[in-house]
């Protein structure tokens, strides 16, 4: 279970998620699992960039399975992180669609990185970033607030070296336009869109999602009264 | 001379700003104070929190005053360095008001912090944040979101030494609210608000600037064809 909508950036800070398993698990494995599914699924979605007070995960297991308690390392385990992992990127994109006037999600991955830090800015900079994110409720495929996001992010980058894909249609390759805006477009006004960077100087990648930003959300955000 | 709109958050990049002066100054001392004013001037604007391809802020002394030429150190640097910072100010304040779909523009000064890095992360986040930016478009005085951006930033606070002000009206005295709402949001019709949060845990502080973020600006970046 998982509740959230707007101010959802999650570093834990007001979403709410509660995961539940009938199995017996220690209690060390329970936290080092947690900790990382949720830093592939949940710390990786943003509705608007702002971190609230009190986002929460509580992983609970009850041992009702009566099996002998996973413990890292072992191959009960690593099949529950991964049934962990699917729960949670379930839950958080389902968070990312219900995001406060959310029209559209999209999946930004940031591929050939120099270093993780380096993937994880960079693919952040681009799902939070106003102008890909009205770009997106307009549905343009504007490889150019793209790729200008990820160099202004920080992360190391060369352009000739970049590329940029929108629903798979290659738009931006090794620093050249392609001129496949059109079928880009079409990509573009689908619910979920798919934005892949390639870096083309390491081995890292990062995968994070986000939703566009419509007249909706300056309405639920602007007539709020304290 | 200075051309912003939208994309800006500079750190020097769409942004540009040419300065003469017929003042004669050498070379490094022009270098000098250019970079000092530019930090506390166009550095400290932010439109939608976005950095471009290429800001720019040229400063040119042509020496046709025909003064002793300016060094670092002089009485003569000192006063050109004043002048700069006014005129820099100046500029950067009309381009915040010319964003993109700006209504309103906001001023942020945090004060209080434990270090000058703190204060400016501080202001930095409260400027750029999508719920302070539409609170400021509805006229909310939230001071619930000031805070909680400052504290999402990453700067030392300590809620119960924090306070914030909007138009001059304590909102959130060492931690607790203190009802005066009303007063606080008649000064947000204004067109110029100014935000101040007092961090009470050191001596630095930073200014910065600021707009609102309304269904214009949504409409320019949205319905822009690539």
């Amino acid at each position: 279970m998982a509740k959230g909508a707007g101010m959802i950036n999650p570093c834990m800070a007001t979403m709410l998620c509660f995961v539940f398993t009938d199995a017996a698990i220690e209690k060390q494995a329970l936290g080092v699992v947690l900790k990382r599914v949720v830093g592939k699924t949940f710390n990786c979605i943003s509705v608007d960039g702002e971190t609230s007070t009190n986002d929460s995960v509580f992983l609970l297991a009850s041992g009702a399975a009566q099996n002998k308690p996973f413990a890292l390392g072992s191959g009960g385990i690593e099949k529950f992180e991964s049934a962990l992992f699917e729960v949670c990127k379930k839950l958080a994109l389902e968070m990312v669609s219900d995001g406060e006037g959310a029209s559209k999600v999209m999946q930004v991955t940031v591929k050939g990185a120099f270093s993780e830090k380096d993937a994880s800015t960079a693919a952040g900079a681009i799902a939070n970033s106003l102008l890909v994110k009205t770009a997106l409720f307009g549905g343009d495929p504007n490889w150019g607030r793209i790729a200008s996001s990820v160099g202004a992010s920080g992360a190391q980058m060369e352009p000739h070296k970049t590329s940029v894909s929108i629903g798979g249609v290659l738009l931006f390759k090794n620093g050249e336009p392609t001129g496949k805006e059109a079928g880009a477009a079409l990509k573009m006004k689908e619910s979920a869109v798919e934005i892949e960077v390639e870096l083309g100087i390491g081995k890292s990648s990062c995968t994070k999602w986000g939703c566009d930003l419509s007249h909706a959300y300056v309405d639920v955000n602007s007539k709020y009264g304290t």
